[in-house]
This record gives structure tokens, sequence and C-alpha cells, in this order.
């Protein structure tokens, strides 16, 4: 048995305990606030967040900030785009009440175990990370040290809350492992401080961009869920097709227009190939009406929500500052326990 | 002109300014807390530190507790090494109202430092810094992600604080060298915050180990501040020298001898050369006699403050406490202005 093998098993016995003992789990998830969250988001990890919460999974939201610098040279917006995500999140139906939303850069007692983690780990360990690798590939840069140590970063993520189950699309299973590999190290060299979590491999749809490529804002191909719905429709009209009214799916020919049918189809909860029959050979600008109408009215109740709470202008700001004190307080509290074990306290 | 011969030009330059302008200067030093502070800590940097102190200098010091595990696995004893090093930088002249004594692991906003300083160096640069290259080598061990980044955590050591002034033998200029491109890269993509300090080349000769090779309590060659006159007096007497009784200073042909006189000329303040020619051919016990009265009376002064001192079992305790309060006021101060310039202030 291969070794994803064994952890999608592992996820599923995992996911079977979750719905029998959801008290038992602490979730650590995020994004990096690199630009509006978007479709790819939601359905890609927000939605099962909420699922998550709902089902009375305690849950820790990082808003990565120090990650934005991993392939980049600037923060320009970081904080606009950090204040954004926090109101597609309650609009999305995260409740800051049980769900804590905050940013790395507030926490410094997460950011100081970045210091013993890194000497559990060597160079050559970092280096075989394939997700760093393929980050590295996709910068086009020179590998800078904090990309190199982003997932030694992670692992300070998910244990300075002591979390115990992460949410992961299959790509992202090395930093779990890594943040095991951390956590059983740490443990055995200073005592039991950790747990030592497991990932919970989400099965999310792959949501594409409106070019067919993976949706990202960096690609202009993104419907962001802070769209107005006319915007959603010059985004949707804009999406290259091609001259063959017969709609069909195939993402390998006409990534275009399979884009549109997935992106439809995920909103009206039906299969991409049926919706394609449906609309027959009534053309491009049917299934650009078609899909504009799908999400519009799909995120109309979610959009109306996050109006309603962008019109106070300080709830962002508000709830980050709780946010950041409940996840300082778990980091003061766990990093006291860190110094403990290693005897560093004086 | 090469890099070396042009830095040892200013600092020069600086050492003038320091003795014209001492209340321009803030200094950051300090040690690993590896094992109890001995004579070469003494006249290689603690000496010139009273110094600087004397003159009118602000200084901080950092026991280095989370660079103890750059090349091993355990932290066991730091919490001893730490105290007992506090109490031999009293009895050394350290007026803790006027120099900080504090450890990195108490200081969290320094330590967050690391995150925004990596995204600023390449990886390459990490692997080039030839004090990286020699210390692995000397550890024997695979790379640690903690050893590769710790000239980084060393700019952050000098940063939090503002430090303008870096003491150093000129192996660790690559260091010094580090923190200044760190420092300009900073200012240069978010704005002026950090001065660019120089390195301040220190001409303290060094004290060999009583068998010849550096003095390292690793290497069991170490007269430690700490120990009692008989100890010293032990520790003296095993030196291995040799059968010849005329003493002559000749450190490649018979370094225990040499070291013998190196270690009580340095304590004597005369020329080793002179001292075997006094000492004649009276042999290596009466070399070892001299250099024994000549370190416990040296060192007398500084034991019995000592002493006094560890009368009192709080304290370190208290002196540390005092210390790293105002090492969390200035890393605070300055993380503050960090995240403003970056932008990432909620």
């Amino acid at each position: 048995m291969d070794s994803f093998t064994s952890t999608a098993q592992r996820s599923a016995e995992v996911s079977a305990a979750v719905a029998l003992h959801p008290e038992r789990f602490r979730v650590l998830t995020g994004e990096r606030p690199t630009g509006p969250l978007h479709l790819g988001h939601y359905f890609g990890t927000i939605r099962e967040r909420v699922r998550l919460q709902e089902a009375g999974v305690e849950m820790f939201i990082v808003l990565a900030d120090y990650q934005v610098i991993t392939d980049r040279d600037t923060t320009a917006h970081v904080r606009e785009n950090v204040h954004s995500a926090v109101l597609d999140y309650l609009a999305a139906g995260i409740d800051p009440k049980r769900t804590t939303i905050f940013t790395h850069s507030s926490v410094p007692a997460l950011n100081q175990l970045l210091l013993p983690f890194l000497s559990l780990v060597t160079e050559a360990e970092l280096h075989r990370n394939p997700t760093v690798k393929a980050e590295l590939a996709a910068s086009g840069r020179a590998l800078s040290g904090l990309l190199l140590t982003y997932p030694v970063h992670q692992a300070a993520d998910i244990l300075f809350c002591k979390g115990n189950l992460v949410p992961v699309g299959k790509d992202n299973l090395p930093h779990v492992e890594m943040t095991r590999v951390i956590a059983r190290r740490f443990n055995e060299r200073y005592g039991q401080v950790f747990p030592v979590p497991d990932a919970l491999i989400t099965s999310a749809p792959e949501v594409p961009g409106l070019d067919g490529r993976k949706m990202s804002k960096s690609y202009g191909n993104a419907i962001s869920l802070s769209m107005t719905p006319d915007e959603t429709v010059d985004a949707i009209c804009r999406t290259r097709t091609d001259q063959d009214r017969r709609i069909s799916f195939d993402p390998e020919q006409r990534p275009g227009v399979s884009a549109l049918l997935s992106t439809a189809s995920l909103c009206l909860g039906v299969d991409p190939v049926e919706l394609a029959a449906e609309i027959g050979d009534r053309g491009s600008s049917a299934l650009k009406e078609v899909t504009a109408t799908a999400v519009n009215d799909y995120l109309a109740p979610l959009r109306e929500r996050r109006r309603a709470f962008a019109s106070d202008p300080d709830l962002a700001s508000r709830i980050l500052g709780e946010g950041n004190e409940v996840a300082n307080t778990a980091a003061e509290t766990t990093l006291a326990e860190v110094r403990a074990a290693m005897g560093t306290s004086y």
C-alpha cells in the first residue's frame, strides 16, 4: 500500500470519527491574503469549513500574511485583502464566536515556534518538499529563505493551537507530513507537548478559472465572491469560447466552454455533461447567460450578507482583534509549555 | 582594496567615533549558553564589553538559547548555563542598570522578525555564509534548518534593538555583512526602519585552551571563571607539557607549554617570550605554578564578587526578568514599526 493510499484510508477513518465526536477535533486552515477570495476558494475549502463548524468542530483560520512574501517582494494591498477575506468568511457562514480568524503577523508566540522547529528538520528534508519545489518553479525566482522554510512555519500554525486535524487537498499532504514529523521529534526529544495531527483529505471539486486553468486572481480568470452581479456578467462574457454552437463538456479541446459548464453546474448542483446537453446547440452566448445567472443566483444570498457586514466599516478590524486575542492566548500557553519542556524558562 | 581591509579601515573610523560620541551607539553582543564562561570569553569579549559600557555605550547582551540547538539535539543544562553566565557578567563588571541582559526564548517579537527577514535573502546566500560552513563542518552532522538560517536570526538580534555597532572577531564578519544586507533590503522595500550596523573588529587576543587548541568547554581545555582556585590548579596541572626543562614559547612544537605561557602572560600583562625567559630552565612544574598563581590572582577579585552575587539565589532570575522586559519593550516597538511599514497592521 503506497503512502497516499494509506493516508487516504486514514483520512476516511478520521472523517468518520469527526462525524461521531466533533468535540475531539481542532482544525487549522487558512489562506494567503494575496487577492479577493473567489469561487475556487469557496467550493474548494470555505464551504467545507462551514460544514465542519456546523458539525461542532473547533476551528482556527489563519490569514497567512507573511506567506504573501514567499514568492513576491511586496505586501501591497495585504491589509485590504485581509479585511475583504474576513467579510467573505462571515458572508459564507463562518461564525467568529465559534471559529477564530487571525493573522500571522499578530501572533509573535506562534512565530517563535519556528525557531525550535527549524532545529528538528534538516536542510535536505526542506529541499525534498514537493510543494516547495512546485511553488519555486511557479515563482520563476531564486529560492528565498522564507519559501524554503515555510512548511516549518505551517507546522507552527497547526501546532501552536494544538490542531489535530488539517483539511487539505492532496497537493498539500507533504505539509501535514512535515508537521507530523516535527510534532513527533519534538515530543521524543523534549517530552510530550504536541498532538500528531491528521490530514483530512477534502474531496472538494476543483473549480477551473474561466480560461480552464486553475482559478487564480493573478491569471485574471477568477470570479471573486465580492464582485457585483454586473462585474460577474462581464467576467463571464469575456471568457474565450469557440464557434461550435453545439455545447459539449470537453476540458481538453474546449477549455473555455468547459470551464463555464463546470462553474454553472457547481452552482446549479447538476452534472456538466447533462447541462451541456440541455443547452444543446444554442451556442456560447446562451451558455454564458446560463452561467452568469447560475453564479449570480447562487451567490446572491452570500453577497447580500456581505453587503450588510461591509456596511459596518470597523467590523473586520473588530473580528480580527478578537481572533488575534484568542490566537495569542493559545500561542502563549503553548509556548510556555514548549519552554518548560526545553528547560528554557528562567 | 579587499573587503576585509575596507571593513577594518571602517572599523577603525567607527572606533574613533565611539570614543568621541559613545551616546550615538547601541551595541548588540552575546553568547550561546553551552557551558560555563571561561577565560577565552573573558579576554576575547567580556573585558571589551565592560570597557564599552564604562565609555558610555548602551549595550544589549543576548544569551542565545535557541542557538544552543543549531548543532546539538539537547537543551540539557541550558538554564544552569544561563544563570551562571549572568553571574559571570555581573562579576566581570557588567552593570544591568546600563546593559540589558536577555534570553532569545523570552522575546517573541524579536523572533518574529525572522519571518520578514527570511524573505529578504536567498537560499544561495544562506549557503555561502563561511561561518555556517565552518560550523557545519565542525558539527559533523547534517545541516539543520536552524543552523542554515541562524545568521538571519542574528540579524534579528542586532536589528530588534536597532543596534548599530557589533563587536566581532573577523571570523564573524559575514554575520554582520548579512545583517547589513537585510537592513538595507528591508529599508529599500518597505521604507526606512533599520540602521545599517557597523562591525567593530576587536583586537582581543585569542586565549588558547590548555592543550593549545581553541579554548572550549567541549574540548575540556578551559579555565572557567567560576572554578575555585583549587580546580584551577588541577586543570593547569593536568596540562600535557614535555620533558624539556628549558621553557620556550613555541605554539607549533610545544602547544601545552605555550598555552600555559599565553594564559599566564595575559593575566600578568607581560609578553609570553619574556615570561619564558624568566622561567628559564626551571621546567614545566615551575611554569604550571607560575600560571596557576597568575590566573588565580587575576581572577580573585572577580571570583569574590561572583561569590557575593551567587549568595542571592534569585539574583540571576531577577536580572533576567528585568532585562527581558527591556528587550520585549524594544522588540515590540520595532515590530510595530515593521508591521506598519509592511502594511500588516489590522
